[in-house]
């Protein structure tokens, strides 16, 4: 009788506990006294009123779910008039909304990267999108972090379908990719250019229509966004945003959406709610970037290492995973939550907090965060 | 100056065309006269009042979304709530709850077949555990549809950690996978079998509690399963359900897991208020079983070519591609919606017409679709 099939589980569990690697979950009350820079929430939009009272009107209209795949049941008239929406305000011609924004991710590489197609990876690009690589039937390049010039030579060796990947920011540091260089480099070989802007939607360009729309791509016949519905807008989920014949494709070819059921309508509805709220009040974006740069230019005054925020995330060096684990429970019993990003989940092995600038943050919370995190160094 | 980089995509469209293979969405308003026998919805839970108010107040308490990974911010003590009765009901030792039943089975399957270990998978899989096989670390190999013996051989040219992976309810035709033998042959090379109870949970076992039960597997240190949300508890998302240890393990090392924000409130609440309607009112299972039953007795005496159904989905036969369009076309426009599979959905190339039994159809109801069905043939 052979022994327990997960013994090697547990083997890696002891290895973990012995490299300080060890995750666990912490599962929060509705009504919490911490200060919240941990969130993805950079517009303070999750529990704004209006964004919860569409969420409950959309359950009740609607239903609990969607009952299947877009392609059967899961297609309501709210998904439709999220997509057409959410297309305008980007500015692209077409959307289309998927669970996560990691399914639209998987979706997005995997129809646009075929057999025989090369895809060009930036080496720092979300996980989602690493997955849409090993799955696309094309071949993955992957070029060093935010360098076009090794984008625009990948590219050169290649003959048939090309599309280039990239973060519009990057989720662990905060930077932002090179957008115009990275599109200039993909026409110079008439390749695609397909951008992640998770934390771009909400937080950079116009009244936070986007990276894409602030680099003047949006809406390029060449040009393919995706976005979460999960963080600027306060819900769940994710799209992606194109020339309609491309998202005509995805209806067709993309698997994370055939084989998937549709977005529940609450997370539909509380999304559409978002946008409108961001539409009526384009000064958020502004704000969350305001709130970033003074929580950079206060922490780095006080003689921390963190990076120039280009968007919403504020990344400070720490000195190790044990040291960040440390730094960050500090924090928490400080009243501060902020997030700690350690092996695996940063690719150059070095760990991080991660402060999320809230558009909501007032004065006195932004100088009290400032505060616990240099005290608790 | 190189032409569009989508000019690959219009080729494909146009054969997609002739083919009669074109996909496109019908979005459906909130109140349709049609009978809905596409949908999932197998208890007819997505609209009961309790789910849908459930989903309000989880919305109006936690927010429209989860504002984070599970691992940062995004775990509330209503996952926790989800997760431990889910375990208990299904009588699991452990659940974690996905943003999806499709990052769930990513996940399941990558985070268990690392490298140099083996995966046994059925060929009718989900396209969800057949892209959690081309993400995983460890080898694929492709097994005949439900044949314990070819899982048996497979296994025992192996050494090293070893996983079969398969459907309970195969999705297609509503045929049941051989747990108990597929366990069996597992245990005889100690590999472990991870089950997708997708179509299961809610339909089969006592009181709908799922395959792997029925079957005296759930809570065996050697089986997994994952479940979905989003069918019988009309919810969305998944989750794995299994050995702590295991469980654990996924926090840990599942992509989909570790970089997906967690679940929205709303659809935790809802899956949790279906949890507790079918603990309280166990004859739904059952009742979703008679009325497939009874449509598939209905059906093939009236000379269609169906398969017996052992769950709640009932597979019709079509002639040919076109042909399904055109017949599911025929009961829309006589008020049954019915589903339409046609390549690439189905793996062996076979279109069919295929109903789902809700176990809340009246006998009034279920006539009329059968009715329907057999006079647009």
């Amino acid at each position: 009788m052979p022994g327990s099939p997960f013994a090697w589980i547990d083997e890696q569990a002891r290895a973990r506990r012995r490299a300080g690697l060890v995750r666990t979950l912490r599962p929060r009350p509705a009504d919490s006294a911490l200060l919240d820079l941990a969130g993805n929430d950079y517009l303070g939009l999750a529990r704004h009123p209006e964004v919860t009272a569409a969420a409950a009107d959309a359950a009740r209209t609607w239903g609990g779910g969607a009952t299947g795949s877009r392609l059967v049941s899961g297609s309501t008239e709210l998904h439709a008039d999220l997509e057409r929406e959410l297309a305008a305000f980007c500015n692209f011609e077409s959307a289309l909304v998927f669970s996560s924004g990691y399914a639209a991710n998987l979706a997005a590489v995997t129809a646009l990267a075929p057999h025989g197609s090369l895809v060009v990876s930036d080496a720092g690009n979300h996980a989602s999108l690493i997955d849409g690589c090993r799955l696309a039937r094309g071949t993955t390049q992957v070029v060093a972090h935010a360098d076009p010039e090794a984008v625009r030579k990948a590219l050169q060796t290649h003959t048939g379908p090309a599309i280039a990947v990239s973060d519009t920011v990057f989720s662990v540091d905060g930077d932002a990719a090179p957008l115009a260089e990275l599109a200039a480099a993909c026409r110079a070989s008439g390749a695609a250019l397909l951008v992640d802007d998770a934390h771009g939607l909400g937080v950079l360009g116009d009244g936070g229509r986007g990276a894409a729309r602030a680099a003047g791509l949006a809406g390029a016949p060449d040009v393919v966004a995706t976005v979460t519905l999960s963080k600027s807008l306060g819900s769940q989920g994710g799209a992606v945003l194109g020339p309609a014949h491309v998202v005509d494709h995805l209806v067709n070819a993309a698997r994370t959406f055939i084989f998937d059921t549709g977005l529940a309508p609450a997370a539909a509805g509380a999304a559409l709610a978002a946008l409108r709220l961001l539409r009526r009040e384009p000064e958020r974006a502004a704000r969350a970037r305001a709130v970033a740069t003074a929580l950079y230019e206060r922490l780095t005054a006080a003689g921390l290492e963190a990076v120039r925020p280009d968007a919403a995330v504020v990344s400070v060096r720490a000195p190790s995973p044990e040291g960040a684990l440390r730094w960050a429970a500090d924090c928490r019993a400080a009243g501060l939550a902020v997030g700690c990003f350690r092996p695996p989940s940063v690719p150059d092995g070095v760990s991080r907090l991660r402060l999320t600038a809230r558009a909501d943050l007032t004065e006195a919370q932004i100088g009290r965060a400032v505060d616990v995190v240099t005290a608790t160094r």
